[in-house]
């Protein structure tokens, strides 16, 4: 098992330091070379070798077994696993026979001359070769130790190189500006979600943003015409799975520019950071609707890697004489939709569509009815009493169902039918590769725009209040303007997010540039208290150029890339799903005293409990 | 006055935007040209002439003048200034003797056929050309209309593509990975400094680090082996001149590395990344040692751009009868010493030798006695009546002086006198300077290693306490390792200060990769609770490699390079000297409720008074 990490072409690394080689570059054409090399012990063998690793390989140690270097023998041999060890020696060819085709430096070993230990290494909690077996609980604690696994070397090299590349391309190619922006920033509307700071004025708090939104919009006010940054954003979820309380994004902004620029920009962006281990990319990206995502996807993240889309089958059933379907046609935005699950009959037992079924009913409070086309052409559903032969047929045509396929039936509102079908499409896709039918190809990166989001959703818990439906900044269609005074919630926005095999990776918007319009927005639509953005306000008054944006979330696009199940493996130090270091126990009780320069204490839950019962 | 903004050669800056020209690209090749430009209105004239600027520069745009174009002369002359603008038009040469040569784009001139308001400019609270002249306050509550001086345009896109090139010299050529490390962490031992995070567990707080000292070490101990990051630190200072709550390093970490390593890798960061503009940097930089730079400089931060360094004259004063002097040179580390102000007595006067006195004695509590020489060959000061003509011609020769140089001399303790020396020794090279005295070329950038640091000192409250000089994970110098457990206060330290004209840009150290000699250090050296640090303990005990490595301020450095009066000027968003954003009012109040997710509440100071006085 030879590390699969990364190199950059060209990049001399053994200057400045006490090595001359790596443990990863030593070739049958280095033999006869007198070399140093610096790493941890990996194995030893039986009182002869050693093998040596680093960053970028493994390298055999050849140990001399002459009385006189028995010295040197003990060090090699006596020294514990985990050790740092360097060692001096003469490059020399493997004995016939013994090279090793499954790692690059197989054919050489190093005859020792000299070997010192660096620093020696403590009985370890379990063996490092058991390591990546434990659990992620433990190897957070030791994350130290988890950083030297070949896999997270991979991930945290690559994910230097992409970005790295995603510079070049927007500093040296494109002129874009790298502009380091605050996170001691005051709270903005609606930012329930941001980590506070106190100050040490009283009662006054920083706030960390999500994004650095308002400040990339004042650099395009200010002129700066392109932005780029790397930017460090925090977000306070609690616990949800797989996000981090810190997070980083590619934050771009430019102006001048529409939604086509950005697009462009985009796909020249990640075609040229692309790793090439990955393939090459294909641009430009499709793109779809959010209407026709929903329709056929049943989410605005659509997977494209395989089939099953939802197809109409109202008509269908538009005549047959069943009270729910009737209701449910005639209801507002009334539809009957159907997803087919390619040879479902063989692979999903009953207690799987049972799961399927209440997990619609959980989730979305949707039925779910299934149809399952037997070999021997009957139907076997809860609706066969409904329908008649030509029905029959009509629908297992137009759900395209074969032989011991499952179509499953939804009934209902548009959205909530489409929503709940899209969910079953993912459930079922990942049961089926769960009995071992490949569905979705792990190495095919899929790509899509998707576009003409609403601008505004109706608030959830009060349905008379529309919210927006990304952040309050996002300029309306222009073909859609003159529907922000008259029926706003039909305003679609240029707003576009880009999706990855199913997964939101990016997103962004042409931004609002009139001030009048901002402003009729946030007070007319929103209701929303516009002094906490009077600064912005201002600023759009000030000579603001047309601009817009775009972030990408980097950690999750490395995390597709290299296929990780997790965030947490391509970050160097993740935090656990409660936002806890496990390594070092953060975050951790202050003194009273330690405190008091921020003028703030602790609520303790039971203070609080008195309080509120005196 | 054209902008002096930073081009990166060959970057493409019209891709993806509505424009096909930049405000200041076009030249005299480029008449006949078809262009359409984007930018703001700097000014008008006279109905002729409007001058549109972008972040490039300026260009002149002709008004036709005929009936038929009325409209668009409307559109020129009546938009008001700072207004941004959408012009299209052909490039024209300008009129024999009208060029302007002062602008690169002044020999043509773009004859508009249509132009477009995008966004039109209120009435500004000032007009965009006094704003520079305007205070401070003022442009930090607009800084999106400072942003687009030329000087903050330069500062901050020569910042962008300095630390580009850095990047380019790290990743690029000697395969350095560009790591993120968290921000919200664990309160570090004596981190009194450290901004607190309340989580949402009841009394539990992040802290935000004020560097990414621990995670770079335990990088090195996962093996990564070359680690670097653009990283955001935070300092809570309350108000120190010229500091932010918010700052970057450009954080480096290397393993199998010594001191010599470390600069070299440094030296050619700089010497790759040094602004073509700014000439060509010598390297390798010179060294000093500390115990050197104090006697020579008064301090560990010597600005070498000019003369005056500190000269001992004890030898000359040991047998003058003097009691003040006798009892000075016998008490410990007794000395005197001076330094000469060239042409003093021409260029200070009698009150500005006055301040330069008080300013010792209020901050060194030292006392300083002057000595000028006169053209007449005599000598004026208050030791005149204590020395014999042979003692007075030998102090002039010690001290170098010359007719109507001032002589300010010292007599006490060794580092008291070099230290209040020191600081005479810059103000009143400012002092000069102010006169009109070239004394420092401000072009000149000298880069000084400053070396051998003590590792300990003695804590200034408690002097039978030690404390670190720098950090408790220097490692000591090999030769002084022997005196940690006799004589710690003499050990020196392998730490290493980067100083440029006499402002420290950078530090580091080699760190202690033994675990053992750590934990000696912490518990029996600095009596610290060790608890804090058990991870990196343990982390040290589990195969850590030698390592160290260095942090350079990037604000500072190019606050330095682009010659600014402030940090302010080089960061996009800096805060006030109480740390406050005057755009955004940042900190604010937040509600009780806001806070209650973090179980704190505010310990308003009327309430703190009251608790105490019960």
């Amino acid at each position: 098992m030879q590390p699969r990490v990364l190199q950059v072409c060209g990049a001399d690394l053994n200057r400045f330091v006490a090595r001359t080689k790596t443990c990863g570059e030593l070739r049958s054409a280095d033999v006869g070379q007198e070399v140093t090399l610096c790493g941890w012990i990996q194995y030893q063998r039986q009182g002869l070798f050693v093998v040596l690793r680093d960053f970028q390989g493994l390298t055999q140690i050849l140990i001399p077994q002459d009385e006189t270097d028995s010295p040197l023998k003990k060090i090699l041999c006596d020294t514990p696993v985990e050790s740092v060890v360097r060692v001096t020696g003469k490059v020399v060819s493997r004995p016939p026979g013994q090279a090793n085709p499954r790692i690059p430096t197989g054919e050489i070993e190093v005859k020792a001359e000299t070997a010192e230990v660096l620093n020696s290494c403590k009985k370890l909690p379990f063996e490092m070769k058991d390591f990546m077996k434990k659990n992620e609980a433990l190897r957070m604690q030791y994350r130290y130790l988890d950083l030297r696994s070949f896999q997270l070397q991979h991930n945290l090299r690559l994910r230097s190189q992409m970005v790295m590349r995603m510079r070049e391309y927007l500093c040296n190619c494109y002129g874009f500006v790298d502009v380091e922006t605050p996170t001691l920033f005051k709270r903005t509307p609606g930012g329930a979600k941001e980590f506070v700071v106190p100050s040490r004025e009283p009662g006054k708090f920083y706030s960390l943003p999500q994004s650095p939104q308002q400040f990339k919009q004042l650099l395009m006010i200010g002129g700066l015409d392109r932005y780029f940054q790397v930017a460090r954003c925090y977000r306070d979820e609690g616990s949800k799975p797989d996000r981090q309380p810190e997070f980083t994004q590619i934050d771009i902004e430019m102006s001048f520019v529409d939604q086509a620029g950005i697009q462009a920009l985009i796909e020249g962006l990640l075609q040229y950071s692309w790793p090439k281990e990955k393939g090459s990319l294909e641009i430009p990206f499709p793109s779809i609707s959010y209407s026709e995502a929903l329709a056929l996807y049943g989410t605005d993240k659509p997977d494209t890697r395989f089939g099953m889309k939802i197809v109409d089958v109202s008509h269908v059933l538009s005549n047959v004489e069943a009270g729910f379907l009737q209701k449910s046609l005639s209801g507002p935005e009334g539809t009957v939709k159907a997803i087919c699950i390619p040879q479902g009959a063989r692979h999903l037992q009953n207690k799987d569509l049972e799961s399927l079924r209440e997990l619609a009913k959980s989730q979305f409070n949707q039925e779910i009815m299934h149809f399952i086309l037997r070999s021997d052409g009957t139907v076997k559903s809860q609706l066969s009493r409904y329908l008649n032969e030509e029905q029959k047929l009509e629908l297992i045509r137009t759900a395209q169902a074969s032989t011991d396929d499952v179509v499953l039936l939804a009934a209902g509102a548009h959205k909530k039918v489409c929503s709940a079908l899209g969910k079953m499409r993912l459930e079922s896709a990942d049961l089926l590769e769960e009995k071992g039918v490949a569905l979705r190809d792990s190495s095919a990166f899929h790509f899509w725009w998707v576009v003409d989001f609403p601008l505004f959703l109706l608030n959830e818990e009060n349905p008379t209040k529309l919210e927006s439906a990304h952040h309050p900044f996002t300029a309306p269609l222009p073909s859609d303007e003159h529907l922000l005074y008259t029926e706003p919630a039909k305003v679609r926005g240029q707003h576009y997010d880009l999706v990855l095999n199913g997964s939101e990776i990016g997103g962004g918007s042409i931004r609002i540039h009139s001030a009048k319009q901002q402003r009729f927005i946030l007070q007319s639509v929103l209701k929303e208290d516009s002094e906490l953005l009077s600064h912005l306000l201002e600023a759009l008054e000030s000579g603001a150029p047309p601009h817009g944006g775009i972030a990408l979330g980097l950690d999750r696009l490395i995390c597709l890339i290299v296929g990780a199940p997790s965030i947490r493996d391509v970050i160097a130090f993740p935090k656990s799903l409660k936002g806890r270091d496990l390594m070092s126990s953060a975050p951790d009780y202050l003194t009273p005293e330690e405190l008091e320069p921020y003028h703030i204490q602790v609520s303790w839950p039971s203070v609080q409990a008195e309080a509120s019962s005196n």
